[in-house]
């Protein structure tokens, strides 16, 4: 499936943090994308990227790139056709317009452009008709590259499982109350002081985002190239997000009032029955099983279940009536794998299968020949 | 207000467990009561208490109380005019009514009674008049004594809040998620194993309590003497409950509708200036504050907020607009304390201060003249 | 490497477990061993596995043997050439010694037969030559069989770097203190309200274990054949062993007086260039590396270091002056795989491939034929 | 005990981290001392001290300080006799110089001046003489106040429990591993992703303290007044330092040598009837016990038994024999109490008692008569 140019050079955006260290993990060994530039902040750039940061992840010590020079956070610095963002949202903004205006395909895991008009909020299993809206976004800003953006991380585990039952039943309103891992706060993230034992209910910015990108991911493309727009849903989405200790993995106790009021053997069904978008596709970063629905009476479980499909699959457990809403559940998922640098990696995986990654290639190999 | 006749003699049934302990903790030097008898298992039975379990409170061992033989759990064995009960469901049934019909008060965190059509589910500062139906209930059953529960630790954290709420506005629907502490589940309880750095997304038997008693508790009590009787109130309670690493403490999320949609503003005003039927009446066990309405935005918070007020405050915050029921908010109360051990000494204080114990000192003295 | 014969049957002893559970996964696709029975005490016999414990461990539940049937812990239940024992001492003693009698090979984690004198206290890097003793133990003890016991959890991680300090420079005395994971005391172990958020500072029987098993790993076999016999070691070692809230791994403090006082970097020259008896032996459980000297200041670390190489690595950090006893260190390994099932099976492996099971099953195969 | 001039007007420098808030609370309501100016660095001074930090430590918030605005560290900006200081050791080199240069007295847990040889390193309960060398500091330095250290937060668990042991027998070696809280390293101070479920066996700069402070506030005061001057002990200490997920309380394990080798039995009496040098004094802060030493085989443990005294006890247990050094124990304490806030109010006390601060409250007095 590579192409006969070999692998496309990409670069990691913000590669010292928490997330950008899984997309090292993830790309150090990938069969159609190959590391060129590990980028950073300017505190960062000229050092060795083993002197730039404290790796976090088992396995090999930086992915064995510890011995690669940090570029600094610019096309002109790390130009590749293809980058990967994990970037702060301020300063996403202007970064990851200068790499898509530069020609480059940004796979961004930052929120600065998800709610954009003319930017895919990408899951590839649920929503990959989205990838629409790119040849829109380039005529609108001009670009010859373009931004593709994944969700939150826990708007992605509450919208997986919700996704079969609004294509089969439709939603009238979500519920949600997410218990989220320190690592979804970055490194050093967390003090230890404040979470060891505790339970803190609340996360910055992080329920509006919870509120409102489900609208957007499960929404409609109408239109195709440059005249192409989403028809967002419309439904009410409640959040509570709070942090507890537990290292990764997101759990989110949902409750969903779908039409017609459908029993739990059918809402279970309908998950289970679920085809993903990807079937077929072959994408190296899919899990084998995008949504599994579980039987055991207490879980899923953060610490036990989140490593499974390497970190890529959605659990779904006690599937039961909702006195108020109809149907309530437990979602979980790895928040730094599925929802954020295994979502990207997957989401560029989509993108390059369908095509659209060879002009940017082509663009890029013309530049630099 | 001691009376006359000194301390009214008292019996702790299952006292060796966490929440055994905690009645011990604050029976130890109290105004109206005394403790008289330690009485657990027959494993315990005949054992100096000290030796008979593992103290795990802090402050002094055993509350001065480790050289106590432990008695059996009967009124043969431990005869006292007022028991405190911290015994299972299962073995709660016969011994309670043993208790009360030998004469005994008995104020039991046990669920056995707790949703019998004549025994008071009392918190004392929301329906301090349910225990008008005691004499009901020593008509109905033939027992000279009584029994009077108190709530599951998780319904009187999610109640407390709501009760002025009820009071005011007049409650719809309420939907919870609670992040419980692994103190609830008693000693040796949760294993280490299960919940280090993990959720635990069901607890056994729970949801179904905190899905009903709060009805019970909320609800009128009609008629007076024998022909006293509580009318339910009636609205949905949808409950998911979780277990959290943290050692005291139960959060919750919770989202209620009410009656014309109030602000944000009229909410929290309706909580602040809630006066609870207790005020006045100097129980010792009475927090200085019952509801406390925290805004920073933060906060509660488990680890930094339940030990205030001798664990008997409930403390809310982020009371903000739900786009699904109209107003959420966090609550958060100290299980073992506010949601047990506490809970029966208030409901046993209420009542010496209410008359209703003389019957049960006199009885007593009398057998044992 | 395998025989003609194929794969040869086992039987796991103890197999509910949570070192039972660890043998399951290492042995489900193992190129020398098939999984025969599942053995546990009379209360899972019977059952399904699936339905006779909870599954600890990630990966595929069960090891994809939830519907074997348990059978109960005996040569005649579960007969088998091979079996692996994660039974606890008290049972074990009786149950191994059936299975030595019966003509099988017991390579057993269980305290029972450790000290004994004709039974070898196996780690195949280091004194792989101990199994020289076993045609005595057979001759001594009339079996057909033998036991092969592996060591401490906490003895192993503090023997293994200390073996090269013994072999080059000979040591004279050893301090140590552990920090050991809860998973060491089994399912449902340690309560979560013992272990949260503290440290116990006692482990029982544990002390005296660390203190005696070194001296007969380190010790020499003398003599050949039924005349085999250990001269073991003679230094001080004392040991301090406490509890810590980590998962798996055991960290150990360690201070060691050599002779002839060497430096640090002679110190770690021995380490590094310490060549393993299993060296070019191809056993499937060897580590790629069996001991790692790390330069970061700050390492090891259980929960980031622990599981490289399939756990059963060791990894020493922090080689530096001791003013009292000359060097000083910190070592780390996975207790429930290089201290427990992985030590086991690398123990079975290295009889295997020293043709030492051949005979037990040629009876076996006389006997079932 | 207090003058008829009232309480002695103080200054708390570097009021907003961990150790300035427990300051805060002990001196909210003393019977010596009266806050009067929260003193911390430009970047909050002029701020409310509400407004200034976060407040981690229970009961009343800012210990009722919320609205005092916050000065900058110097003895212009926070002029006051009296000065604790929780300054980092970098900064308080020269602002500690200020304050005793201006005449007052300064309480220091920074370790900048502690192995100064004209610095008490003081516990009052061992060598309250040591303040003797007070009048030869202001001598040399020609200073009108003076400066009071107290130890590490780890060295005075250590030295508490061998002070009796060096008094009666005489230390010849101490080896000692510590297990280390993380309120230790202050706030943010640890990362939740650093010591969650793990163990770090390093800590910046803290051995080499614990290895040589003991020496200092073991050893003896010579001569008197100008001419006084420490003589410091001599024996070895090797220590191992590691941080594990405890909130307060540094648990030792120690090893120590003693002349004459004596019993365990005469160790624990030593222990037990310890006079220390506060007897009779009525130090407000001093512990009822100083030294306890407990008989239960797994105690003492952090979260179980740091809090009795106010934090200000050490709690011994396990003595027993050591087969290296003769005897092992371990030894436990409150860290940012017995360690550092109370640990400095209780020399300050002392100070006060035995009249050394009269002079600076009576020149501070004319100065701003």
């Amino acid at each position: 499936m590579t192409t006969g140019r070999g692998k496309i050079p990409v670069a990691i955006l913000g590669a010292t943090g928490v997330v950008g260290q899984r997309f090292l993990k993830r790309l150090a060994d990938h069969p159609f994308f190959e590391i060129a530039y590990l980028a950073a902040s300017d505190r960062s750039a000229g050092k060795k990227y083993k002197d730039a940061c404290l790796w976090h992840l088992g396995g090999e010590p930086f992915a064995g790139y510890g011995d690669m020079v940090v570029s600094a956070c610019s096309p002109d610095s790390a130009p590749a056709p293809l980058a990967f963002s994990a970037l702060d949202a301020d300063v996403a903004v202007s970064i990851e317009a200068a790499y898509a205006k530069s020609g480059a395909f940004v796979f961004s895991n930052a929120s600065a452009y998800r709610m954009e008009e003319d930017v895919p909020l990408l899951i590839p299993e649920i929503n990959s008709d989205h990838l629409g809206i790119l040849e829109r976004q380039q005529a609108r800003r001009g670009w010859k590259g373009a931004i593709v953006a994944n969700p939150n991380c826990t708007t992605v585990m509450l919208v997986s499982p919700l996704a079969p039952l609004d294509r089969i039943f439709g939603i009238e309103a979500v519920m949600a109350t997410s218990m989220q891992a320190i690592s979804g706060a970055g490194y050093p993230g967390v003090s230890a002081m404040d979470i060891q034992g505790n339970v803190i209910p609340h996360i910055k910015k992080e329920e509006p985002k919870v509120e409102s990108e489900p609208l957007k991911i499960l929404g409609r493309l109408l239109g195709t190239g440059v005249s192409a727009s989403f028809a967002s849903s419309h439904f009410p989405v409640s959040a509570t997000c709070t942090r507890v200790p537990v290292i990764e993995g997101h759990t989110i106790a949902v409750s969903v009032k779908l039409k017609g009021n459908p029993s739990v053997e059918d809402v279970v069904a309908a998950m289970k029955s679920f085809e993903p978008d990807t079937a077929g596709l072959g994408l190296p970063s899919a899990p084998e099983r995008f949504l599994a629905v579980s039987d055991q009476a207490d879980r899923p479980q953060p610490r036990k279940d989140v490593e499974i499909d390497g970190g890529m699959r959605i659990t779904v457990g006690r599937v039961r009536p909702c006195p108020i809403l109809g149907i309530k559940f437990i979602a979980l998922g790895h928040n730094t794998e599925r929802g954020a640098a295994g979502a990207s990696v997957l989401n560029a995986e989509l993108a390059y299968v369908k095509g659209a990654l060879a002009l940017a290639q082509e663009e890029y190999e013309r530049r630099t020949a």
